[in-house]
């Protein structure tokens, strides 16, 4: 579906931006990422006049889209970066954001991984339990550092009534448990190389339905009121991310302004907080699409279509992964005849689908589609399975374009093999 | 679970052929992909044996495990091998592979794969689609050459009494459906270009019971005659592969010997038939562990434990996209208390499992782990996720090993980006 203004037919070509989709495919083949600059801005922009009023700090969540060509755009219009790894702290200071706007989540962290990030200075991290609060500690210590960190609460919002957090909070490795968030404070207040400065929560992914920030937020303004109480003092609040998109037609887009008054609201009388905001799939999303040329169009006996494209699951896997769905269109626009086929990729197994009885235009062999809304989740889960090349990255930026990740020839499926 | 006599335990240390687990990742690190030659050798052997009564060309197929070394081990066994991309082609040539044992399957063959294809010599092409036989035609034209194909059925084998057959053949992009093989066998044998010289027949993946090959063998050899009749000669059965592992210890191994006589016995009377066999799995699966180390242990209030390790569905992606079940075991035997939990990565999802309610042997904080039988459909679906780099891989040879894939850098992360 296209959401984004900036990809649109013109004529009957796709556009993105000021640039004919079919332009740049003749420069740069197929298969091919296609992002738009405007549209990463736009979402931004939504989310920064929401919260305009308010101390907040919005960290883009790197794994979204981690070309660092994308990682500046967000770090040059003021966004800190929220990062779950050592190689994303890497990415995150090529793209020379300030540290004091990194945070740091993930369940898996090693020593390493938090050497470096003390050593580089960043904003905090999220722990997400008791040992690796220990190993912060220890490691700042042998750093002869004081590591500030925020605990991250898994706060038991009723899973029931909110459909797009997964049931069973408690079969979740995120975070710590409501029961044992104030001891967990209590004891990292009293770390020698720790310094306690935020709390945490994230909910889940693709949320449509912002009620259940307001929710967790009011769980999460008790604890900090308690926590000041007992001279814990929380400047940060961290409400995570997975505020979702629409990737359907039926699925209205979620309002930013209810969402930002549910977060707030519960804060109204606790001075002296900032809120870290944790987007990913909301600010890149939309922005993308994945171009792919017909290779062959197949009927069987059946009256069942395929529909073979030279991209597939190795490339973008939330169809068969997530049963994600993304609406599938020409990029030249031809027939307003609809048939309904499956398209599918070139992998050796039927797992390999973009698209199940997909309503298409016409097509036929030779043709442009594009994927829509893969700006999130596409590029960055690509593997080279069945010996692929990762599909060229495009960024478009008005009436110009640019290759940010180039094509793989052969060689470079070898990189790395030593024989 | 260990089934490769080459991966055992002496006095409590995983052992792989004659190295310690543990010495080998005191060297390369953790996560670690580690392989048997010997293992990879035996189960070709198993195959070699089976199949010595007839003409037949086991056929590795590369998807399984794409690393040029373990190919290279196959095709110095004699292999031929079972390429479904352009990057498969290169490989293979890589290897040192007779051209002449190259099979060629899947949906999405592009010009350029086929044309280079043609140019290599390669055995036959297996044709999944009318517009596919057309488009090799024309290159094989355009290049004055006659390319060799075989067409792929389908064979339409009832899905009921096969369970690991997926049901509705008709859901299936593959093959030909059987009502219109023989007229695409006309049509191809009239083309200029074109040389048909063989029959191709894929059941599926992960088969235990081999009695569905002897089933759809029947139909193929039923075609082979009308053919034969019709004066289109027939010498390549290609029986695909799809051969069966036991992951899990209710799982019996396939008899070989038993799948060589369902394959075998249709062709009796007809002479000049070669066998193509084209097994994956088979030969890799349980030659490989993926060894990672334990970063946290975390219970939480509700009596469940996750081992929170140093890999992930990043480098192992069965478990949440297949549902695939993978042991996990000690590399260093300490007790004999069993504890269940999940063992799950850093990744920022909850689809990041490789086992739930695992039953183990109580595991600690930078104990090392191994996930068994991860030696085919690992490393060849691995993404840079969450900016994780891949694991190194090592190949074991007796008492010696090697790195054949060096673990990456920070700085690979960022390979192909232009800025």
């Amino acid at each position: 579906m296209i959401r984004a203004p900036h990809i649109y037919y013109e004529k009957n070509n796709l556009m993105v931006e000021g640039v004919m989709v079919e332009k740049i495919i003749n420069e740069v083949g197929t298969p091919a990422y296609i992002y738009s600059k405007s549209s990463f801005i736009d979402q931004l922009k939504q989310l920064k006049d929401a919260f305009k009023d308010y101390s907040a700090i919005i960290c883009y969540s790197i794994k979204a889209c981690h070309n660092t060509n994308i990682i500046k755009i967000f770090v040059n219009e003021g966004c800190g970066l929220d990062i779950v790894s050592g190689g994303e702290l890497y990415r995150a200071l090529k793209a020379s954001v300030d540290p004091r706007k990194i945070v740091y989540s993930g369940v898996g962290k090693t020593s390493r991984e938090i050497t470096e990030s003390i050593n580089a200075g960043i904003l905090m991290f999220n722990v997400e339990s008791e040992q690796e609060l220990e190993r912060i500690n220890r490691i700042g210590s042998s750093l002869n550092n004081k590591a500030p960190v925020s605990i991250r609460v898994n706060p038991g919002v009723d899973a029931k009534t909110h459909p797009y957090i997964t049931t069973g909070m408690k079969e979740n490795k995120f975070g710590i448990d409501s029961g044992k968030v104030i001891d967990i404070f209590r004891l990292a207040s009293k770390m020698s190389n720790i310094e306690v400065c935020g709390i945490d929560v994230h909910l889940g992914s693709q949320l449509l339905n912002p009620k259940p920030y307001g929710e967790a937020m009011k769980i999460i303004a008790g604890y900090v009121k308690q926590l000041k109480d007992e001279n814990i003092d929380i400047r940060y609040v961290d409400v995570g991310g997975g505020l979702g998109i629409s990737y359907k037609e039926e699925q209205q887009a979620v309002s930013v302004q209810e969402y930002a008054s549910l977060i707030t609201e519960s804060f109204i009388d606790i001075p002296g907080i900032t809120f870290i905001l944790e987007p990913g799939r909301f600010l890149t999303a939309q922005a993308g699409i994945l171009v792919a040329r017909v290779q062959y169009v197949k009927d069987n006996l059946y009256g069942k279509r395929f529909v073979i494209v030279d991209t597939g699951m190795h490339h973008l896997i939330r169809p068969p992964l997530y049963g994600g769905y993304h609406s599938i269109i020409p990029v030249r626009k031809k027939s307003d005849v609809r048939i309904k086929a499956d398209v599918v990729g070139p992998i050796c197994e039927s797992t390999d689908f973009l698209g199940k009885k997909c309503l298409l235009e016409e097509v036929y062999q030779d043709d442009l589609l594009a994927v829509t809304d893969t700006g999130a989740y596409g590029i960055v889960l690509a593997s080279h399975y069945n010996s692929h090349s990762l599909p060229v990255e495009v960024l478009v930026d008005g009436a110009g374009f640019k290759i940010i990740r180039q094509k793989e020839t052969y060689e470079d499926l070898l990189y790395g093999e030593l024989t």
